[in-house]
């Protein structure tokens, strides 16, 4: 039901493209995954992520557990069918989401005791319990349950988190039993080297379908992330898909692709629409400046996504200064249409010129942008 | 550029099947109008208006005027182009919205002076101005300005006002120039029956393209708003269109359009998706409540909309308490195929079985009410 092949190996970096069956469909690699926190992806329509050409989105275990509770989504068929997409679900643990909670959880070894955002309850979520709520959910890939260790944390909290981390790993693993469901492996180490190649090293001993890199993009600097990222990957199988969890800008995307990274999610492109900033072949433009008022032009003329090719920015200034909710709509379709483009650029690079020339060029047109950045993005 | 022709009467009711052609395309009536305030029906995109069937859309005067401004839509190439809508657009006089400003108005024989509620800037609206404006903005079917009487209100101050709508709509005729956009009057006199007959009787000398009755859905009785809505409809020109404006809920509709109404617009279809009120063909749904948790049908299995095509209530109730934008795009859609579908069943019953058989078998099936109503909407 499930299996990853690597199709064209780039020449002259460690660019991969790959070939990820579901029991949900195929995903091509290198794969951006939006983010459907609560069972939808903010502002958008199944069809509508069908229309931009996505083929695998994420949606958090942690939010769905609380709301509407997983008995509900399982009841009513499984999460595919409540949510009405029938392309391929990746499910994230939780762990995140329950880390950045802060003093309103408590990690113990058996699992990580929270509070509700929502009501206060107090739940535990433990590896097993997270595999046994992703089955449920019938997820087509699944996440273990890992601690994202914040940034900075010293080396020995560090350690002493990745070693648990890696415990919890094979308790996931025993604990997992759907063979029509992929179950990934996470990665954590902190900005720790040493940390990074011995977690990877002993978690490729096990049989996960796939491995994830977690804990970067959590406030370190670029280059840290860069840095990391691509000596992590160096560690990781050849023959599984790899995925950089929650990363990142455009620029970080191709870094990773050609550090060797198959599959990405990040809630940039969709924030970053509810913000007003849109992502275009020259750089980020801001659709709230005046310059924008009387601007007949669409946000990027190169791109062919219904936004721009029926709308002005004047329009879509409008709608955001109006507060009218089709700006997130228009927005959110342009900056995911933008993020596959992006995605389908990558994996056409690597099997016609080679990711190199192509990445090198990018950069050189991506230089002049327009209407600045957002600062809040 | 524009005509009106009525194809065939009913036998027993005044319902008339209607085809109005515009520089725009034909629009089918009777016929509803989603309200598109700013430019936008909200959470729904012109395909998304396109897809229901809708053949017209209004907007506002008044909100375009002050945002984001006259000139910035008319130098885009007006206002079809600028929101990206290639069907029928009526624009209203601004008026309504004018006279619920209250104290920050004032009303004289020249127009009214209000105080703009975005920036608290001092503006006049004349008839000449109104009618200036929506030539700018180029819509098919523009409305002039009117007083929109308050209800209730004293005989005294019914007829003064009554007879200024009536002056002003003649000046307005003189002031419009666009001979491809239709010139719309509005009948006021408030709840007073010779007040009404006396207002149509005067506009109707006029060569006006269609005529408006205005002032009611205001806070009166329906059996009011019934009664003077009949009434009036009596009195109005046979061989033009008829637009009741404002009104309102699906028997509100029936009714009017047995009285002989051709156009209808309301906000309540939209403001009700977004408040989670949802129209069916057994009566309203109340989308919030706990029983629908694990309802897995959907909202309405006899309508054919997207929504109810893909998604549960489960999963709606669940998107609405969630906050997620999806639940007010998916309720509007919804709603609005209701009303088109509630147009096109009337069109229907005129031209093939008789309106008032129709009607009645329509009010006994509607009897059964799930989820019951929204106190809010």
């Amino acid at each position: 039901m499930f299996s990853f092949t690597v199709i064209k190996k780039d020449i002259h970096t460690n660019a991969r493209l790959g070939r990820l069956v579901t029991a949900r469909g195929v995903v091509e690699t290198p794969a951006f995954m939006p983010v459907g926190t609560q069972g939808s992806v903010k502002a958008l329509s199944p069809r509508d992520l069908e229309e931009i050409g996505c083929q695998i989105m994420l949606a958090n275990t942690y939010h769905l557990y609380l709301r509407p509770g997983v008995e509900v989504i399982r009841d009513l068929g499984g999460l595919h069918r409540f949510i009405g997409w029938k392309r391929a679900i990746l499910t994230d643990s939780g762990g995140f989401q329950v880390f950045s909670l802060g003093g309103l959880r408590k990690i113990t070894e058996e699992g990580v005791r929270f509070q509700s955002h929502l009501d206060g309850s107090s739940h535990l979520l433990t590896p097993e319990k997270v595999v046994e709520i992703q089955q449920e959910l019938g997820s087509d890939v699944a996440m273990v349950l890992d601690e994202c260790i914040p940034h900075p944390a010293t080396k020995e909290y560090a350690k002493a988190s990745t070693d648990r981390t890696m415990r919890w790993a094979e308790r996931s693993l025993k604990a997992h039993r759907r063979s029509d469901q992929a179950l990934f492996a996470i990665v954590q180490g902190g900005m720790y080297r040493e940390l990074r190649s011995a977690c990877v090293e002993r978690l490729a001993l096990l049989p996960f379908d796939g491995y994830a890199v977690g804990g970067l993009g959590v406030g370190e600097e670029p280059s840290t992330l860069h840095a990391i990222g691509e000596f992590t990957a160096g560690f990781l199988p050849e023959r599984r898909p790899r995925y950089l969890m929650g990363v990142g800008r455009p620029e970080d995307l191709i870094f990773a692709v050609g550090s060797g990274y198959d599959l990405f999610d990040c809630v940039l492109p969709t924030r970053n629409a509810r913000n007003g900033t849109l992502f275009t072949s020259r750089g980020k433009l801001n659709i709230k400046r005046a310059e924008f008022l009387k601007d007949p032009r669409p946000v990027d003329d190169a791109c062919g996504c219904y936004c721009c090719r029926n709308f002005s920015r004047a329009y879509l200034r409008h709608l955001y200064h109006a507060g009218e909710m089709l700006a997130a709509q228009l927005h959110t379709l342009h900056n995911l249409y933008y993020y596959h483009g992006l995605m389908e650029s990558c994996r056409r690079a690597i099997r016609e010129e080679g990711f190199q020339n192509w990445a090198s060029r990018l950069r050189s047109h991506g230089a002049e942008v327009e209407g600045g950045e957002d600062s809040q993005s």
